[in-house]
Order: structure tokens, then C-alpha cells, then sequence
């Protein structure tokens, strides 16, 4: 077998339809699409196609979704713009400690300004507990921000259920949600639940990078952070990634409807069946740190007393690309944030790798994988 | 003729080779930068290479060239950065009546946070007075931040005397120069002239748009507009743009070499003067607002009692694309900011067109577009 990719979280190979409409547009869309001209005009339709794109498959209405340059500028933008908006209301934010990097380091530099966080502890599956959050919420807390599918674990914190309960205690508690690693898995209604404020990203759908999105409810006034030439009605200054808010377009119509009938990826969840039994036969020993009713397509396994970094090098001696965890802090030395917080012992964590689907991998791939896996820790042990 | 393209400054078609290039990354090296197989290291090639293209270009150290999502970004992080990095030794700031709106707009930011902003004059070619400049300069001065070429009406700021004057008044004092539309037009060393942040742009060079980058000086610190996962050495979190960074790379190897003895891109200058001497041959009545030495490639020009936007629509329907100024304020009813600044009267501003030129513009489109702005100019009066 050449290649067997299974770290879709870290980034997605873009469809050749994505790659081919982005094309087109590099070539023969390439007005600004703030210019009077035609040209701006035709380069402002396509604009308007790929919103409406993205609001049909979230339920919202194209006029709340906002172009940004990806899911760490959604999160810092929301974040951000909520707490520095209405810091006359409140100092206080709420978050957990699983988040990715793009969160917990945001809320960490807000500290700094002078804002009070907290961070809500997990269990043992990532999840937060709402009785925890139901008593962190006060007067003055501003925002709640959460993970939606964790990163590492695949663990789906209920947002369905959290955005009513933060109205209900705080109707001015804004609620925001990160929605990077859900969005194309499983079912994400923001308007229907409550969220006010979600982060979506292109190139873990099968999207380019540099283009993401941020859904901001309507009439939720926010500080932009970059500030020029008023595009995206004045929240995201700068000319717009064209290229990229096309290549969006063909991603996101390629996912399938999920309703509450169907709320999951079911060919996403078949692989993670296959892929799960075939490892418990085959290694039955291996520690697995996602939840049984996590996501689909995420998959964290430990083997304690091995080096997760080691693993990932020798699989990929066999053209299998997987990761230690999240791929922004693959290359330093800090323990995994998430994997402490869910309490993991040390060994576990240095011993853990995450496989990560997508649509597009085959069960032979997965076979290959668990034999070339097996070869590896039969070499270790 | 089908289509006369003079909307450069607005943004540029990107090259051939361009377009391959994203291609072939798109399809090919889909990996994440951060991961740490082989597919993350072939993406961080492309990087490095990238990086050393722009470095080369500029003459400074790749390790100081860092990306971002475009112009209006590098222009944000850079002012912000230095203004909020640097707050304990000073909250004034300098910047110039006509600068882009991602500079302008941003200091305004900075204003209502408590900063004081000096916004020099200009004279009537829109260049700031290095006397006015020297006399503004405080101990408590942080910043000053200018643009290299005027994007509307192209005069070019004498930065290469800029960055002296103010190291000599106060080596304290940080010099921001916006680059976007002199890079590749003109010779720009910032590391020679004394240029601490300097920002550039990949859309207005035949590069993609949703790319710029930001040269940064080796050992000025700044803090981020963005946090999490500490790319870009924690400047600049987020997945990399590796399609955008990838198409920088042509762009940048396919300009000119600009050297003390040849600081300007000639075939721009003969297509300059060719433009300007066949509109005074047949419209000899057109008030030319850009200064004779100034950049190749821009030309403001106004025709008094007429609207520039209807001269723009008209000049369309024969295939010729102009603008009215800069692209991201064409849309809204405010007069530009810089015309108001050189002093030039209402009627004139309201009756201004830009023409940006390419190198890849040829003497018959020209020919073609003074005909028919003659052709309109008459039907006018």
C-alpha cells in the first residue's frame, strides 16, 4: 500500500473539485471583490454563493456568516471581540480546559488584559459537566466558549443542550462554539441550539486552507480585530482570499445533510466501527482514550510504555501518516493540555497516537494499518 | 479589443505559473505544516522557500520574513503590535493623512484605546514634510508608519531618508513602512534603510489573494493579533496558507531585481510615459494628480464637472477596467480621504479616475483606452 492518510484532523487533502474551481478562479475570477467593476461584481457572486453554501448547511441565513482566514481567526475573533465588546457588562469568561490552542491561548492573553477566566474541568471522556458550568456562569460573565468535537478525543460536549441551559441562567451570556472538528460529522444547528457565535474551517472538510468562517448570530455587535477597508460589513478588514472562499464552496456541498433523524457521518462511523474491532482483535491490550459515543472520525489510542512520536515515525516508514495529537503542537515537548486534563497517567499520554478519518479512507486501508500496527508493537514489546 | 485590464493596484491577474504551482500544492502537498511526518515536512519546504524567495527579493534574513492573510493583516500586526508591545515607553504614535485605510483605520483603533496619533499633512503630490515629520517625534514616540507608494495616487515617500531621520531623532522609535504597492515596483531595501516592520502582498504582484507577509527585524518583539498554535514563531497562529504561500513563490522570482542604478521597474516606466504622452497628445485639458516621479505603475487623473464612477462604468462597457481609487472604498459615498488631503477641490476628487498599470499591459491597450476615454470624455461635453 503507497499511502494511507489517517490525519484528517491536522488537514484534509481538498476534493479535485475544490482544487479545479479554485482554479477557474484564479484564472479567470481574479477581480477584487470591492471593485465597481463587473470583474468585482463577478468575484462578489461567487462570495455570495459560497455564504449561502455554508448557511444552508448550518440553518442560519448567509448575511451571519463571515469570511476570516481560518479557525484560529474565527475563535481569537470571537473571543475576543466579544470580551473586549461588552467588558462594560462583564469581566468574566468561561471556557474548559480541553480546548485547542486557539482558545485556551486567546483566553490566556485576555487574562493578561485583566479579564477573569475560568476554566471548567472534564472527565475521563473530555466532557465537561453542566452542573460545573451551570454554577461558573454569574452576572457579569460575558461568554462561554466550548469545543464542540474534541480535537484530540473526538469527545462531543452536548451544545445542544449547553446553549439553552447558559440562556436560561444569563440570557446575556453570549455562547460560542468551536465548531472545527464537528462541522461536516455530525449534526450542527447553531441557531436551533443557542449558539450565538461558531468557528468553522475549510481544510478540515476537504477545503483549502487559509479560509474559514465564523457564524455571528444577527444583531450581535463585535470589535473586529483587523481593522482597513470595511469588507465582510466591517468585521474582517482585507481583501478577500477568493481563491479559497470559492475552493469553500465545492467542500461544503459535498457533505451530506445531517438531520436529527441522522445527526452522524454514518460512512465516517462504519470506518471507526471497522477500524476499533479489528483493533480490539487484534490488539486487545491498546488503551483507547476516545469515548465510544465520541465523534466519527477520531480515534485516540495509547500503549503505554511506547513513544507516541516513535509510533507515528515507524507507521510512517510503511506510508501511513497518523499523529501524536493535535498537529500545531506536534513538534514541542509539552505534554498534550487535553490529555492531562481528561487525567491521563504520563506514560499513557507519551504512548499516545490519533488516528483521524476521512470519508475517503477504504476498509483495506484500515486492515493494512492495524497489520502494520501490530508489526510495530509486537517490534517494541 | 475584448479586455484592457488597468485595475492593478486593486489587484493583479495572478501568473501562469502561479496558478500551476497552487495547483499542484493543492493536489500534492496537502500535509500540515506543524505535523511531524514527512507530509508536514514537504509542506514546511514549501515554506522555507517561499520565505527565502521574499528575503531575497527584500535583501533581509528569511527568519524575518513572516506570513499573514494579506496586506491589511501585516499592516494591523504590525501597528498594534508595536503600539501595545511597547505601551510602557510611550503611547504616541505617527502615521499620514493619506495612508490605506489598514493603516489609517487601525490608528484610529488606537486612538479610542488611549493612544495619541500624529497625522502628518501632506503637500499637493501627497509626500509627508521630513520636516513636519522630524518636528513630531517625541521621546514617548513608539511608531511611525508610512506608506512607500500612495496607492491611489502613487507618490512615492522618500523612506530610504525616512528610516535615517528618525533612528537619528529617536533610535527608540519604530519605522512601519507599507510596501504593498511599491514591492516589485520599485527598489525597496528595508534593511539598508533603516525599515523595522515592513509590509508586503502577494495579490498585488500576479501572487493569490489571502497572502501577504510581514518583514519583521530580528530582535523586535511584538505581540500577536492572533493566538494558538504558536506558528509563524508564535507571531502568527494558524494553520499555515500553504496554496497562498505557495503561489507567493512564482510571483516574487518572476520580479525584477532592482538595484541603486536601476531602482525602477522600466517597462512600467515606458508604459507610464507612453500613457501620460498620448493622453496630453489627445486630451490635452486632463488634470494629472500624480507626480511626475511618481510610481510606474499608478496614474490618478481627474476630469473636473465629470463623475469618475460613471467614466468607470462607461469605460467598461468597452472592456476597459479602471477605478475610481482604492478598491475596498469604491462602494461607499465618502470622498477618498487622500484627495481631501492634497487639497484637491471637490469637483475634481468626485471626477477622478485611477489607471494601474501592469507589466503585462501592452501600448495598443492603451492606445485603445485613450480613444475611448476621449470618445467619452466628448460625449461628456
Amino acid at each position: 500500500m503507497k499511502e494511507v492518510y489517517l490525519d484528517n484532523s491536522a488537514t484534509t487533502r481538498p476534493l479535485p473539485e475544490v482544487v479545479e474551481y479554485m482554479t477557474e478562479v484564479l484564472t479567470e475570477n481574479y477581480g477584487n471583490p470591492s471593485s465597481l467593476h463587473n470583474k468585482g461584481l463577478a468575484a462578489e457572486r461567487i462570495m455570495k454563493r459560497a455564504r449561502k453554501a455554508i448557511a444552508r448547511k448550518l440553518g442560519v441565513n448567509p448575511g451571519e456568516v463571515y469570511f476570516t482566514s481560518g479557525g484560529t481567526e474565527s475563535n481569537n475573533l470571537a473571543i475576543k471581540g466579544v470580551a473586549s465588546t461588552y467588558k462594560n457588562r462583564g469581566r468574566h469568561l468561561i471556557t474548559s480546559k480541553v480546548e485547542h490552542a486557539s482558545v485556551i491561548d486567546t483566553f490566556t492573553a485576555l487574562e493578561e488584559e485583566g479579564y477573569e477566566v475560568t476554566y471548567l474541568n472534564t472527565d475521563k471522556k473530555g466532557l465537561i459537566s453542566l452542573d460545573e458550568l451551570a454554577n461558573a456562569i454569574r452576572p457579569e460573565t460575558t461568554l462561554v466558549s466550548l469545543i464542540h468535537v474534541n480535537n484530540e478525543l473526538g469527545s462531543i460536549n452536548p451544545v445542544e443542550k449547553i446553549g439553552p441551559l447558559i440562556k436560561n441562567i444569563n440570557r446575556n451570556t453570549f455562547f460560542h462554539v468551536d465548531g472545527v472538528q464537528s462541522f461536516g460529522k455530525i449534526l450542527l444547528k447553531p441557531a436551533d441550539w443557542q449558539i450565538d457565535l461558531l468557528t468553522i474551517s475549510a481544510h478540515k472538510i476537504h477545503g483549502p486552507k487559509g479560509i474559514g468562517a465564523l457564524y455571528l448570530k444577527k444583531g450581535i455587535e463585535l470589535k473586529p480585530l483587523l481593522h482597513g477597508g470595511g469588507q465582510e460589513k466591517g468585521l474582517r478588514s482585507g481583501t478577500e482570499n477568493l481563491p479559497g472562499i470559492a475552493g469553500f464552496i465545492p467542500a461544503v456541498e459535498s457533505l451530506p445533510d445531517f438531520t436529527s433523524t441522522s445527526p452522524r457521518y454514518e460512512k465516517l462511523d462504519r470506518l471507526r466501527d471497522y477500524f476499533l474491532n479489528r483493533l480490539k482483535e487484534t490488539l486487545p491490550e491498546t488503551v483507547i482514550n476516545s469515548p465510544e459515543e465520541g465523534a466519527p472520525h477520531i480515534i485516540s489510542l495509547s500503549f503505554p510504555g511506547l513513544k507516541g512520536e516513535i509510533l507515528v515515525h515507524s507507521l510512517e516508514g510503511e506510508g501511513i501518516y497518523v499523529s501524536t495529537r493535535s498537529a500545531c503542537h506536534s513538534r514541542n515537548d509539552q505534554k498534550s493540555h487535553v490529555l492531562k486534563a481528561i487525567n491521563l497517567p504520563p506514560e499513557y499520554i507519551d504512548g499516545t497516537i490519533r488516528i483521524s478519518l476521512s470519508r475517503f479512507n477504504k476498509e483495506e486501508e484500515i486492515d493494512y494499518t492495524i497489520a502494520k500496527l501490530a508489526e510495530q508493537i509486537k517490534l517494541f514489546f
